[in-house]
């Protein structure tokens, strides 16, 4: 549980009245209670109020602001106002500005704008942290801490530049070091001198979107630009920890965001929060994906929806409406999946700049007679019913998908073969396999106990760090079904080659040997042909992008290519390793084969769907203390039929379920065993 | 009459014969005659040639070329000279050079390239414009003073940075009004001191094509880059009004020209002057609204035709010819929509950079004997036979289509709802539904006198200015019609929305509330169902782009949505209000839906079309001393055929015409009534 | 032949030892053996290991690296190691970086990256080339000398600026007289000092993609930055040359790029030789140009084919392996085009930066059981049996076909009539026309000498530089056949234009005038209708892009438009000029038109194709001392079948044919006459 002092489901949101008077205050905080807001996340941005100058700091409106919550019943999530630095310290410490990937010092403006080797902002964050928790700590409505925002971005400054020589020093030791891990001897980029390295960006090594010509300097430096940023947090939470050795601590992290190492983070977090953000075209199967990363991050620990829109967003090209129902369904999505609060961006509408159009509980006409705010109310309504009986549930796994940012960057920083892979893409193709089946997975890293699970599936394992090849060796060696694609084993941490044949450390583990790679134009595909039957498997199916040319060394062929002049050599290969089994799909095959190959692969484990439901309905489970909570969603927006093999009771309404089961367009259901 | 020395069309155009020799010039002056050219516009870009340094100038050239020219018989629209700079003073005087929006000091190079807050160029431009002033007040050729040229761009530069703080101060007056203004509490931006401020450009507050996260700062950036540059047009205006009181002095716009609020600058414009350079797809009807906005721009007085190609264009992709007849046309439909000269860009092609391939008088092969200058020969003899007859008349219009320019600065800054809206775009549809039926309209400002019209149709008017509600309502009252669209009533000058429900101030004179606003993909539709009759609109009609949902509140339901979820919600609505009718139009619909509901409002007013004609043939009508000129022109390749109610003589044939008349493809007639 | 110590066809590539270790080394030796490997390209990218600093310099590695090879019977290209300067430089002398068209100071990163006019890099280069001169000189493994690598790239920093103006200087003698050539008092532009003058980039005269508003100071820049990075090149060959006198110096240039004027470089080298890599959809027909065009650098002298990929690519969007046989196919082609060498890059393959998905003969597996591998050993068995036979012959050709580099530059600076013209897509239209029917053309220079054809074909020869009409007169009046086309005759080497009429000095010699000239769009088109017949054109064809109207004054019309206002105007003209006939095509035909037009054109000069061949089935003749080689290139992946007049005997395998002869797909026959 988050906190004992309010053990339910939080609900409530991000709120900034510091835009507008006391009058609309308080009409805020009367229709708070109309519905159901427990929790509100102040002090985001408020930076600039907070410290009008070096030495002068002015908390009495957040004082109020945070009694005002209290005395309504308003618990506080405290956010520490470090997400955009004041103007005044832009013009006075102009370090704290920082230099974009093109070399250009940027001016005041925007949010996310500090450097995060500034000295100064490193000192003033810090200093306001202490502040805040040093004014805050006892205080009884603040409930969970809330460090900057939405981390991001990066910095090419000469300060950056100084800092990543230091942490290559650190890293590497020796300059002789750095030479042999990125390969300088190519295009004679031989180093003498720490300070002869600069930062990779569009003026040195960078160039198109994401390109590189040394992909080992560019990898090292997201390394140390999420490093960077995480430093920044450290500090602060650091002070908050000072002051509050019992505070839960988090930052709102963004799902599948590319730049920062969520799992190197979430070391440091108390608990895991995260803003969710659907586009208006993302697969709902893509967002269940994200809330089980966010879960994975800290091995299954329940964790906070920071942010959803009630309604709209703002900053999409076409920002349409939330259709009735869908707030409610995809909060349960986010609690289905492991989520211990439901919050909001924002409680109230802004007047002014660039998100005064984003969706808000209390819309710009100020009252509560709209259907975003019915909506939202009958969901407090809802929640405060549930009481704390999910809380701090987890969802059992027998799955694991191996997901490691480090190797999301070298992937597609690589020169070749093709531009058309994506990392992500290819996780939520496989993760899509179990979803669409109502199978649960967890999300996992390479630091994860791998013993958890039956099944590991780790698709594009491009880069294979020290070690993982042993440990996924011993987990197949002990029963263990692991699954594995093409680009996968080619390089070690530094993205050097493994050298000796494809893929590298992995290939005895897979007992294949991959000569070429072929890769094919968006408009051309070849076969993947069964050998056989693969459990509902049989006869052609189609694959593309990648193609790679192999040769068994021990592994058993079970589908072979159908065109080109690689015809008839293997695509899918099964090898036997010690108790387990290792496949390696050398291509990247329609949906409706690896839907096919893994329902099989479930199957040999014994792996079963938690219901078999129609498309569009999606099925998960959390169990606490022993007893089980089914989620059942019907994203479509019919009514759908489905099949219950027990008696249940529905947790929202208090309906017995079972056989037969009718599910309304977009509704969601709870379901516990009738005892 | 622009002036009494040369009573009639003005004919003739840009002339830079300081890029050629002494024999072409004295070909040029036996060609003019030929062609029948009597003006001829000067010294645009000499400035260089004029001014080899600091403190020497050198006329000699110009005073041989006015002379010869009006020797010649030709007259001169004298320019200044001042649209750039020359390469000693960028580089003596750096401050003169622009920086870019990204914060790029540019080099010397182009045009329209001087910095409009350098010291430098405001003491060089001021010194320039006195010079030629005193030399040539006196001089019989001048008839026009022509202030640098197409001004536009824009500089982020420390001299305008500085520059801004001073017109935001005499603005706000205080920082605390400025903060209040653009709601500086979001995103921690609250500003305590005026150099605080910095330019909102790529490297603070801008990012991508047209993104802003601070619109207000963005709309004020925009505000004073466009006063600006008037400074600078005033400056000049000044020197030369101080030496020649009665001169006319102009500059040359550009249409719907973004940057610059000519609404504005007209005021300080004797006459308007402007540069039609119709795109090779842009619609007829395009051309004709941005003359009206041109007229528009000083109450209906005649303007100038100051530049138009006689065939080609170089800036094009694809630069193709003007077919026969066309350039005769086009002329002819600047004169029917209120120009009263008619001038080209340029008499004689230049033989060097990058502006050898744009049309011309004289092509380069340097005779007479192209089809280019036989049509212009053809056209100059007509314009000379008509003489003085339509000089200074007026086009009479009970319509009035309001536009303005912070409106459409600020409704494209907007992040959200949707990047589908142009409000120009949205201004063509509801002046095309009257242009395609003869209905003439005036384009109107918010300062413009609404109780010279009938109808008032502010599409999209997103934000509503100090006293515009109440300007409005009073129309209504006094029995007006008025008609506003989806996304209007939104914000205040500042772009801060006005709370307590959209439309905002015009809630009550429309009697609507609307609570939700829905955006649609572009591949997305909802139908309009017609409740009963409107005029001849029945049934149902597509719409789409923006959906509002919306309550009526004493506003009656004309049409209602046929789709989605707010299927039977309101999309057109009528508000009785005092003696007139307020209308909403929820949505974006079918050019044919607003042409009927247009043709109703018309009719309920009795505006009659001036003629009924096929599609492709326009008609205007000019009026003086109680005299009528209808002008039909036929933008058809092919004979069109139209009926006339009464007798009337082709001003330009003296044929007799009345009944059912034939127009020859592309051609022109000008009918006065038959006596 | 290149150097009497190795008389056959040089078969190797690039070789970068000095990325991997002594172990991996002796492998590569063992296996050069192996694949018939005799020359490898070594030291191209080792500047900072040969120079660790300023004075100290470090060759012991390349000492043993060449000793190593010449013990193993591989001898040397040998490369200056300066295409890419050591990352102290850059730091120590940051002139040695260069400046982006953004005006952007790059840092140390990629390659190529050094200012052609900094004083450090010209100095350091200089002596670094002198110091492996004076080391290497008497070594016998060094056949071949190889400066830097692919030149190209621009700068546009102050010392570049600096040397633009001194290089203006000795073009132009006196300020004025570059005014007159630049046109400068269009746009104000004059200047009255050199150092007025800046560089033409994004900041000055640039914008967009490729616009200038000045293109006769674009075109200056253009060819100063080609001599530029000449006189880089000129420093090192003359070290070189200093202490090796009977050096063969060279550099890898790259076929068809528009940064260099290769036929100006090609005097500067004693053998041209060249980096071949077609895109993924290239078609044969334009490399096929490209070996042309290296080949025409010096007048038919042969070329090292020194750069092709065994199989991959990296730095496509997507790099598909080479098919079996295609590697072995193109290398034939390009000795069929006249190439004495067949050299790869790479001879290994990288593990780390940018390269390491190139394609190499040795692949990351290391060992030589690999399809890749065993087609270079075939193909390395092959040239070895060839011997020297096909060494130094000469490809016989009666048609030429005009192409010069400042025509590109001028034609796609210039700012309309139309983006849509590619001036090598153009060159490429007519090369195919011959190309399809087996007639051998060369590519030829303004400054070649015409007297060796019997027809010349120069399609958009915009810019006529002085002396060459003369020159094309005298060739035509003699009895030649010249054909140009549409936008021809345009302008002079200041890209001024030819007052008076276009074709301006063509215009004599095609006896016709062009009035005007239309711009279609895209999907625009016109017809050729063919008065009568010409060969076996007849009837109509389509044209399109750029249509002149034009009237003939002594020519001959052959066909007209047939459509538009000017249906009936000529299209297509030929004039009789002293002995010979000049021909004009007004407009870009379909290929179809062309095929017809060029054949009709040789079978008036009896030129008769090679052999008649089906589609796909390339042929090219080499002649040495009399004999006669007749290469078959089957492009197809389908046996083909053409039909021999006389009997041959195949080289490559010995076999005797004639009549109806079969050819498998992909394969290639070098066919010598049966004695």
């Amino acid at each position: 549980m988050i906190s004992n002092k309010l053990p339910k489901i939080f609900y409530g949101g991000d709120y900034n009245p510091e835009q507008w008077d006391q009058e609309t205050h308080r009409e805020d905080l009367r229709m708070f209670k109309l519905a159901g807001i427990d929790i509100a996340t102040v002090n985001v941005f408020a930076w600039a109020l907070n410290q009008p100058d070096e030495t002068t700091y002015n908390f009495e409106w957040l004082d109020e602001l945070i009694d005002s919550l209290h005395a309504n019943g308003t618990y506080v999530c405290l956010a520490t106002s470090t997400a955009a630095h004041p103007a005044w310290m832009a013009k006075r410490y102009p370090d704290v500005l920082r230099t974009d990937a093109d070399g250009r010092k940027r001016k005041f403006g925007g949010r996310h704008n500090s450097c995060p080797n500034s000295p100064a902002y490193r000192k003033f964050s810090k200093d306001i942290a202490a502040k805040l928790a040093e004014r805050y700590k006892d205080h009884p409505a603040v409930l969970v801490w809330h460090v900057s925002n939405e981390y991001g971005g990066d910095c090419y400054c000469e300060n950056c530049e100084k800092a990543f020589r230091v942490w290559l020093r650190e890293r590497y030791g020796t300059i002789e070091q750095l030479n042999r891990a990125w390969n300088t001897n190519f295009w004679g980029h031989t180093f003498y001198d720490w300070d002869e390295i600069v930062v990779p960006n569009n003026l040195s090594e960078h160039w198109g979107d994401n390109n590189s010509t040394f992909q080992g300097i560019s990898l090292d430096y997201a390394r140390f630009n999420s490093d960077s940023m995480l430093e920044c947090y450290k500090l602060e939470h650091a002070e908050i920890k000072k002051h509050v050795p019992n505070s839960v601590v988090t930052t709102n992290l963004m799902g599948f965001f590319k730049q920062l190492d969520y799992f190197k983070w979430a070391k440091e977090m108390d608990i895991v929060s995260w803003d969710n953000y659907p586009g208006l075209q993302t697969p709902v199967s893509y967002t269940a994906m994200a809330h089980d990363l966010m879960r994975g991050l800290k091995d299954g620990d329940p964790f906070m929806l920071m942010e959803q829109t009630p309604s709209q967003q703002n900053w999409q090209p076409y920002n349409s409406l939330k259709r009735p129902g869908v707030m409610r369904l995809w909060s349960y999505q986010a609690v289905a999946h492991g989520a211990d609060t439901v919050m909001f961006f924002q409680l109230r509408r802004s007047v002014g700049a660039c998100e005064k159009y984003h969706g808000a509980v209390i819309e710009h006409v100020g009252h509560e007679n709209t259907r975003v705010f019915r909506e939202v109310s009958e969901l407090g309504r809802e929640l405060g019913e549930l009481g704390d009986r999910l809380l701090d549930s987890r969802l059992p796994s027998r799955v694991g998908i191996l997901f490691d940012w480090e190797n999301w960057w070298a992937v597609e920083k690589s020169s070749g073969p093709t531009v058309a892979l994506n990392y992500v893409d290819q996780i939520h193709k496989y993760y899509k396999s179990f979803y669409d089946r109502n199978v649960q997975a967890d999300i996992v890293s390479v630091d994860s106990d791998f013993s958890n699970y039956d099944i590991i599936v780790a698709p594009v394992l491009y880069m294979v760090k020290p070690g993982l090849a042993d440990k996924l060796e011993s987990f197949v060696e002990k029963g263990g079904t692991f699954l594995t694609t093409f680009f996968s084993g080619i390089v070690d941490e530094s993205d050097r080659v493994k050298t000796g044949g494809y893929p590298g450390e992995l290939r005895k583990l897979l007992g294949i040997w991959v000569e070429e790679i072929d890769a094919l134009f968006p408009d051309m595909r070849n076969k993947i042909v069964v050998n056989g039957e693969i459990g509902n498997l049989k006869g052609e199916y189609e694959c593309g992008m990648l193609c790679d040319l192999l040769h068994t060394e021990g592994a058993e062929t079970l589908a072979e290519y159908g065109e080109d002049f690689y015809k008839g050599m293997p695509v899918l290969t099964r090898h036997s390793f010690g108790k387990g089994q290792a496949y390696y799909v050398a291509s990247d095959p329609e949906q409706t084969f690896l839907n096919g190959l893994l329902e099989q692969l479930c199957a040999d484990k014994d792996i079963q769907p938690l219901l078999n439901t129609p498309e569009g309905v999606e099925v998960t489970q959390r169990v606490k203390d022993g007893e089980e909570f089914l989620f059942v969603m019907n994203h479509n927006a019919e009514v759908s039929t489905y099949e219950l093999g027990g008696n249940y009771v529905n947790l929202l309404n208090g309906d017995s379920l079972s056989g037969s089961t009718q599910i309304a367009g977009r509704d969601v259901q709870i379901l516990s065993p009738a005892k």
